[in-house]
């Protein structure tokens, strides 16, 4: 049996429930969790602010373990009982769809989402990658509660500067100071490129430089603060879910400049047809990586020393940590500690 | 003096007025027009509908016609009196700054841009290049009145699908069967593309076929007709200026699909975070690219018969000419002819 912390309906507190077990495919691996992140997709499915939560919820999708067991499929020689692996937002995929055959596993329309998928999430004794592709390696070096979080804040900032081919060339920024722009800050520095760090926070500004910003520029909600930058950015990655002013960030991007979305508004988007047209100028929106980004990134992040922020918690203070996540106040990512 | 069909104030009747010769550059290159292109952003800027105006307004960006004189710094062995050439949206660039260095000039912030000259435009007696390489030679066995429109229209499109790397494997779509949307079919037919063209008025399909379609979606203002192409497109270019529902449109990317945005709708764009998120779709503004697409974009229509259906008009009957176009009539694009 698992045993998982869940949330039975909206706004319960939480509650230590036992898991039935489903059997192990041949090519599954089931991970003792030792350290878990806390995103604030977590809180949303929790709180079912997306309004598709069934309950019981249990969250949880940033995941570092030793393996427990294998699936009798899984290649021996490459992962064996008590390794060190980490289970990100997404646990498996089909491999056989025209999006596995490209690489693009990440778009795969069956994967197995952690995120979505009811009470079988990390906040719990064990968690399953259906696919052993999907259990990461974990660097040696590289503590456990700072992977964590790597394997969704990590691998979804990463995505993007990879997908869309950053160079180190470029004068980027990221909008937003929290669990993955204070990672995206740090992967940009040790990219090469010029980082502007945007927040609406006056008190993250030294914490931005010593994650690695050249420059930050504490902009207001009505983009007060953006206009220094006007026609400065070749790439911008908007980690917040705040409804910006989005003509006033678009005008801070270069011709040809590139934003790219991956929090989520609660709002519509509005726009200017003029803030795309006369400069070239691109949205797009962004979602974390398949199996070979984020071991990319992991080896990236172990070979440049780029680790979260965390705040860890003992798993019995869950209660705490999820409400130090849902009020913003982490600094700048909570991590459960299953082990104290 | 050039003699030039101008327009004195909002609504007032084209008149035929002389422009003083302001003096010849040495990289200059003055032309003798012979046709000429009837475009939406004309009729805008006659009308003053973009309020950036100013008057006398003589538009025109769409020129074929004769080399008259050259400027003393013109190479010999590139242009010749006598020779035919085209000029479009664009007579001339800096030549020095990071854009046009790095082969953008279509961003080049002092680029010479017709459309915004004021008294300077094509439907005139002469147009000038102010430098030689904004004027293209016209491919032998093209034909002057359809060369025309092919230097606004027809660049503004191959742009597009030349920079975002479109390939003949892709399904795509055209948005609008206008000016642009139905060179824009021919294009894509050529590069090898599955192509769907997109249109409101149900009697456009047939052309839409003949033009090289593959297959035609009749399209309600509300995206009515959409949803049989779910998922369907990895690129769609939209020529329109209509205010479209956006989200109905972007539904039909397929994941990392992208949708360029030629035309200026009058609105605001608006639309769902979650139109762009899930599946990486991106949305682009396009604008016409510099001489060496524009030269490519020639070369491939000449090589693959590639032109726009026009309708002649003597440029004596501009009138009539400009009304066409400004209704909406035209089938597909309108030339003045200044030699009948």
């Amino acid at each position: 049996m698992t045993a998982a912390y869940a949330v039975t309906s909206p706004g319960a507190p939480i509650e230590l429930i036992e898991v039935a077990d489903v059997p192990l495919g041949p090519l599954g691996v089931d991970v003792r969790v030792t350290h878990c992140g806390v995103c604030h997709t977590d809180i949303g499915m929790i709180d079912n602010e997306f309004g598709i939560s069934r309950y019981p919820v249990v969250a949880g999708h940033e995941a570092v373990g030793v393996v427990e067991r294998l699936g009798s499929a899984v290649p021996p020689d490459q992962l064996a009982v008590g390794q060190r692996v980490g289970v990100g937002a997404t646990a498996g995929a089909c491999f056989a769809c025209e999006w596995c055959l490209s690489g693009r596993h990440h778009l795969c329309p069956a994967k197995d989402d952690v995120v979505f998928r009811g009470d079988r999430g990390a906040f719990a004794s064990h968690v399953r990658a259906t696919d052993w592709r999907y259990a990461h390696p974990i660097p040696p070096g590289m503590s456990s509660e700072h992977a964590g979080p790597l394997l969704c804040a990590g691998a979804t900032v990463f995505t993007a500067i990879h997908q869309h081919e950053v160079r180190p060339t470029d004068h980027v920024a990221v909008v937003g100071l929290g669990g993955l722009g204070h990672v995206a800050v740090q992967f940009l520095a040790k990219w090469g490129c010029h980082v502007t760090a945007i927040t609406s926070s006056a008190d993250k500004a030294a914490d931005a430089r010593r994650f690695g910003a050249h420059h930050v520029i504490i902009a207001g909600p009505q983009g007060e603060g953006l206009a220094e930058a006007a026609t400065s950015f070749d790439f911008m990655l908007s980690t917040v879910s705040a409804n910006l002013p989005w003509d006033s960030y678009l005008a801070t991007l270069r011709p040809q400049g590139k934003l790219c979305m991956l929090g989520v508004p609660s709002h519509r988007v509005s726009l200017s047809p003029l803030s795309l047209l006369p400069g070239e100028r691109t949205i797009v929106g962004g979602v974390t990586g398949g199996p070979s980004i984020t071991r990319m990134m992991l080896e990236f992040a172990s070979r440049h020393g780029i680790q979260p922020e965390v705040e860890l918690f003992a798993v019995s203070d869950i209660e705490a940590a999820l409400n130090r996540t849902r009020t913003g106040q982490a600094r700048y990512r909570v991590v459960l500690d299953y082990l104290t």
